[in-house]
């Protein structure tokens, strides 16, 4: 944790971020960042402010709302007696499954929750530090398709998985491995799981999620954990995650509080999430569907610190939108945009971490639907403030599909975001007065001093993006880019490299993969 | 002015953007905006506050940097004797063209500039307030080539010209008919400004730019508006603009400083806008940029009130980045999206209404990567509080085309905006706890009383997206984005109806027309 959270390393990290001015290894590698083989940081602390846009009052009235929900209305936590017993220790009132909260209890139970926290990895120099000022991006999560512009549209299969980990792995510009980036719908649904954590653990070196879907596959996922990182330090340290929905509205499900028993228990991360569409799963109008979802996240939050307190937990929130004229979820536009922006208010009044939004889209294709959406989605995850940003690549079709074209442009713009959170720097040499007195009036800046000792980290050069005259794209076959987007996967996975893996360690995670495989009968469903 | 710019008005303006919960004209007409023929509103009075990234202290330093350059460095004004005088006479220190300008001089002149205006169309309904919190869409300005996907690129004539003024007359989400929306090179270059000005007052009823390109041509432009509004009238109302670009670094070039004394002295509006290449035309650090800007603009915006103290005036703004593989110009990127959010921060502390940034991009198709550039770029419009968006719709290619597609696809983003800068509604109906109360957890909000109350306003339904579920998208072709918007501009310009005009004005300006081109031999150059 030291590593990275130190005064110093903070603003290297930062430093690298900003394209790095100054020496030091951070500033070494954002050097080397504009150069053909751009070297990432392990994580972006933001210098751009987050985007604060309701008022004191407003935010109470949310919260207000959010706590008569707790109190009045109150959240039903199904299949899950153990849960029931804790929420009854801690003094809720329990009708049934349905728990009602005396206002007061949820804020005076995560007084225990950690503000911020580190996330390790194999290995050390790719650890995150989730909360505060920092930003994570992570590829998308939960997608039955995949797409490709060769194939189209098809379910995804392990082979698809461990492609898109390769990927992430190989992008400079994401800083986390993700989790389930898409069903690998050719294993059992009871074994998918051994071979995801098993493709995460040897094809990347990132911090990554476990299983989600049993009780019994988060203590795989938690268990494969302890043989790369070793029982103790899994017991004090968070390596592994675990992304949990809510059952809208105001419903936890007993897979779901199994699960984030399990991690919280084990001391490892939990990411509480309701996913509501407005006017289906929550009320049509943002702000009543912002309260819902706070309430919902809280409560949940809560339960982890019931369980142990201190366990690392991240407040999530993923709102969408309706179309009137199909009735069809929507995604990428303009009313969940502006709610994440409150939503990251009332998670950083709580004082938790926050995961939001995402480059979302509800396109079919990686066209201009698909980035005009996604980019207005992944900017109000960046200034709402979240700080770990699941979906940052390849969501199609409103989570439908994860594509291969999109992957690559998605990550390619999270790089043009390290630069963003970046801010403006303002100081005596980007000021460049010695340039002006230099230059003076009617002639250009190509040569001067100034340009030459800064045009080196001067500019995000994206490599997804054609910035070549019209006339030399002509020459080179007007190719757009999603066309591009689909030669640089291939040529990303021909050259990837899986990172180094500690000797005999493969062989433990395969042992214990084959034999809790062969411990049950597959299951399909 | 006060139609549009009393309490009562400014209210419901932004009750129509936000989608019109209340009564009145604009409440029903922003609940048409939800059926299949949307209606638009004259303006967007925002509600989300624009994004305040930078401190007092570097703010502080930006400001004393421009100061400095325009004490010490100073600004040329090349080849217009009598602007020069106007600076003498003001106090300014003259050096053969080159002007340096006291501490306190400019924000001295400035004090006259007013903080908000109208700029009135033939229509009244269509005027727009400029200033203040309102927000104003025009279509991009400038591209010699037109590019739709049946032709591709081409140079412009005066039909594609004519065609984009319907298209964008034709869109509810835009505000304002813009200018030069492409060069009509059919026409002279010492003629096209008249055929120009006819098509902006005879196709649209919204307000429109002027000609820059000379004063004799800028003198027959306001002449134009004369005749369609009266001579009285545009002596004590702002009706026409001209859009100028400072020749950077620190050179105001004859041609534009004479362009601006005709409109300024007319009482008529001035855009003025440094165009900086970092690293051309300026330094490669953004900081240095925006001070140099800062400098250029006010100046300009000084000179303005040196001419006609009162005179409207809006502070200009274009950041833009370099390629360092390729040495092109790039737009889109992130460095002049962070910096126009600090460029609004010193236009407000100045006091004058802003125009920054737009949609930009340097992609040459209406591709993925145009849009991912494109929402990127005018999203910094948004969050940096610009008042008057010039390149809201159809830039391409570094502004070098005019796309029809990307422009229908742009202008129905900037319907996603006008909800967007409606922010969150947080109120008794928004937080809806009668909803919660009726549904209670675990049940869905499809039918309840809340949800029929509130839908039909709760969400925007962008007309150029598809957001049907994949099978149907499928079976009507796998259409994508860009081909969707060439149907789309087909079939607006096939339902364009022309505004009425009143009787007897258009053979005026025909006439007017007919007059001046016969008074002088065409000229190509």
């Amino acid at each position: 944790m030291a590593a990275v959270s130190d005064v110093a390393s903070r603003e290297e990290v930062n430093e690298a971020a900003r394209g790095g001015r100054s020496g030091g290894r951070a500033g070494r590698r954002a050097k080397r960042s504009v150069s053909v083989a751009p070297v990432g940081i392990p994580y972006i602390v933001r210098q751009l402010p987050p985007h604060n846009i309701l008022s004191e009052e407003s935010l109470v009235r949310i919260e207000a709302t959010a706590e008569t929900l707790l109190a009045e209305i109150g959240i039903e936590f199904r299949d899950d007696p153990e849960c029931l017993a804790l929420w009854k220790g801690a003094g809720a009132e329990l009708d049934g499954v349905r728990v009602r909260f005396p206002k007061g209890l949820i804020p005076e139970l995560l007084k225990t929750a950690p503000r911020r926290f580190t996330q390790h990895a194999r290995n050390p120099a790719n650890s995150v530090e989730i909360g505060g000022d920092n930003v994570v991006f992570a590829p998308a999560y939960g997608s039955p398709f995949v797409m490709d512009l060769d194939e189209g549209r098809r379910y995804g299969t392990i082979e698809d998985f461990r492609n898109f980990i390769k990927l992430a792995q190989s992008s400079p510009w994401l800083h986390h491995s993700g989790g389930t980036i898409c069903e690998p719908v050719d294993v059992p649904v009871n074994k998918r799981h051994l071979d995801m954590v098993l493709a995460h653990v040897t094809l990347s070196d990132r911090p990554f999620l476990g299983s989600v879907t049993a009780r019994e596959r988060a203590e795989d996922s938690i268990e494969m954990a302890r043989i790369v990182f070793g029982s103790e330090y899994v017991e004090n340290n968070c390596v592994i995650m675990g992304n949990l929905n809510v059952n809208s509205p105001l419903v936890w499900d007993g897979t779901m509080t199994s699960v984030l028993r399990a991690y919280a228990a084990a001391n490892q991360g939990n990411v509480l999430v309701p996913f509501i569409l407005g006017g289906a799963m929550g009320p049509v109008t943002t702000a009543g569907a912002i309260a819902q979802a706070h309430a919902e996240t809280l409560a949940g939050c809560a339960l982890t610190q019931l369980v142990r307190p201190g366990a690392p937990v991240i407040y999530g929130n993923f709102l969408s939108s309706m179309s009137l004229r199909s009735g069809s979820p929507t995604f990428g536009t303009p009313e969940p945009a502006a709610g994440s922006l409150v939503v990251g208010q009332l998670a950083r009044r709580a004082g938790l971490p926050l995961r939001c939004a995402g480059n979302f889209t509800t396109s079919k294709l990686p066209d201009a639907q698909a980035m005009n959406e996604g980019t207005m989605s992944m900017l109000s995850a960046i200034h709402c403030g979240a700080n770990f940003i699941l979906h940052s690549a390849g969501f199609l079709d409103g989570l439908l599909s994860m594509s291969y074209e999109k992957f690559m442009m998605d990550a390619d713009f999270c790089g043009a975001l390290h630069t963003y959170l970046g801010s403006v720097v303002v100081d005596d040499n980007t000021l460049a007065l010695d340039a002006f007195r230099e230059v003076g009036p009617g002639n250009h800046f190509f040569g001067c001093e100034h340009t030459l000792r800064n045009y080196e980290t001067a500019f995000f050069d994206a490599a997804a993006a054609d910035n070549t005259p019209f006339e030399t794209w002509e020459e080179n076959g007007s190719v757009d880019a999603a066309t591009r987007a689909n030669k640089a996967w291939k040529e990303t996975l021909a050259a990837y490299e899986a990172p180094p893996l500690e000797t005999g360690l493969a062989e433990q995670l395969a042992d214990f993969v084959a034999t809790r495989k062969s411990s049950m009968e597959d299951r399909w469903y």
